[in-house]
């Protein structure tokens, strides 16, 4: 993938290859993205699993691009917005759509079932990158990645399941589901999309350094469904 | 996996994490694995295959440890015993043994179907890991790796196979036929054993740089198959 010489704000890159990692915020310049976040089969469901309204609380497109798109290390969603941004609790959840087809070969999201009945797992945070600013969250080097022992012991208990499928296919998840994907040597990109929906009684307060607005939505007003077949 | 202080010489471990990535030459000291390699059921598809006698060109285990395992990049095997030992022909054969049940999570085995039906595949020699030695051909920065246009030509062609099954199973495999693994995230060793048998009349010639005995063996007798069940 090229882009403009110029990296736009949201954008991160793979530490050894330089591709593009992730993008974030494509919903606040794009209208079509944005109208994906209203359609009645994305709020619908997390409305009724969340029971009220809800508003867009990140927006974020991951490519793991063929033959080096890199790893993401076992994790659960929650912690960073708890930790970084002060969400009060985890009434919000992950909508995912398969950009691309996912296949076995293609680094595919591995997700511990049942997993985010253990709540929130305290883990001990990594160094980061280095960078220092809101990269950290989204880097190989994961700022709060799970440990060795807990992912065993998990897995020991559930196994792990890695939802396949044509592009287009749709994942609901919990913001404490663990999860995490193996590095893509294969010849397929494997991009997803995923919307984090918050519920409006779930307003982070403010903090001392809050990370951009690409990144976390101050926009609290609750999402309103447009007509099917919007896009 | 804890060795002892002092590696022993065939001995390769992963890039970034310090864990065993490989073991060589392991028959030559170990009097089961010596056997294992002249069992009927391992000799006689082989010999059938090659349509003669064989001997043990090399032996291996490959660990590719839980939560460290590293990649394997596509490649052929019959160019480094072509290139590196003077290999005349590609009359051998790969038999690998499962010695970890193998699962779409703990990195396995990709191949090309048919790949080796291309014949030998030229590649612009990598500039290895630094070390100038052996290591060269099985550390992470492989030194004949194929590059991805042809891979993705390849896996065009005939897509990618990654078989899976319980500890113990066999694969027969063509030192032409196309193949890597990802990286093991999950908390799963994946262990695989891997003889290779050479045609007796497929010997290399005696190189000025030869590669020590425990990659190649230069004991060309033939194996005799001993009885079953002489494990």
């Amino acid at each position: 993938m090229v882009l403009s010489e110029q990296d736009p704000p949201g954008i991160v890159r793979e530490r050894d290859t330089g591709l593009v990692r992730a993008l974030h915020g494509c919903h606040l310049t794009n209208a079509t993205f944005d109208r994906l976040t209203r359609l009645p089969k994305m709020l619908g469901p997390v409305e009724q699993a969340l029971e009220g309204q809800v508003y867009v609380y990140q927006f974020k497109i991951n490519f793991k691009m063929a033959f080096g798109g890199d790893v993401w290390k076992w994790h659960q969603d929650f912690i960073y917005w708890l930790k970084e941004d002060g969400m009060p609790s985890s009434s919000c959840m992950n909508v995912l759509i398969f950009l691309d087809d996912v296949n076995e070969f293609n680094g595919p999201l591995l997700l511990i079932p049942r997993s985010h009945h253990h709540g929130l797992i305290e883990v001990r945070m990594s160094t980061g990158n280095g960078a220092g600013d809101w990269r950290e969250s989204f880097s190989v080097d994961l700022k709060y990645a799970l440990d060795k022992g807990t992912i065993a012991r998990l897995v020991e208990e559930s196994s792990i399941v890695a939802p396949k499928g044509p592009r287009g296919s749709v994942l609901f998840f919990h913001p404490n589901l663990v999860h995490g994907s193996a590095p893509n040597i294969s010849p397929f990109d494997r991009t997803v999309l995923i919307v984090t929906y918050n519920h409006v009684g779930n307003v982070p307060a403010a903090t001392a350094r809050p990370r951009p607005e690409f990144i976390v939505s101050r926009d609290s007003r609750p999402a309103i469904a447009l007509a099917e077949n919007s896009l």
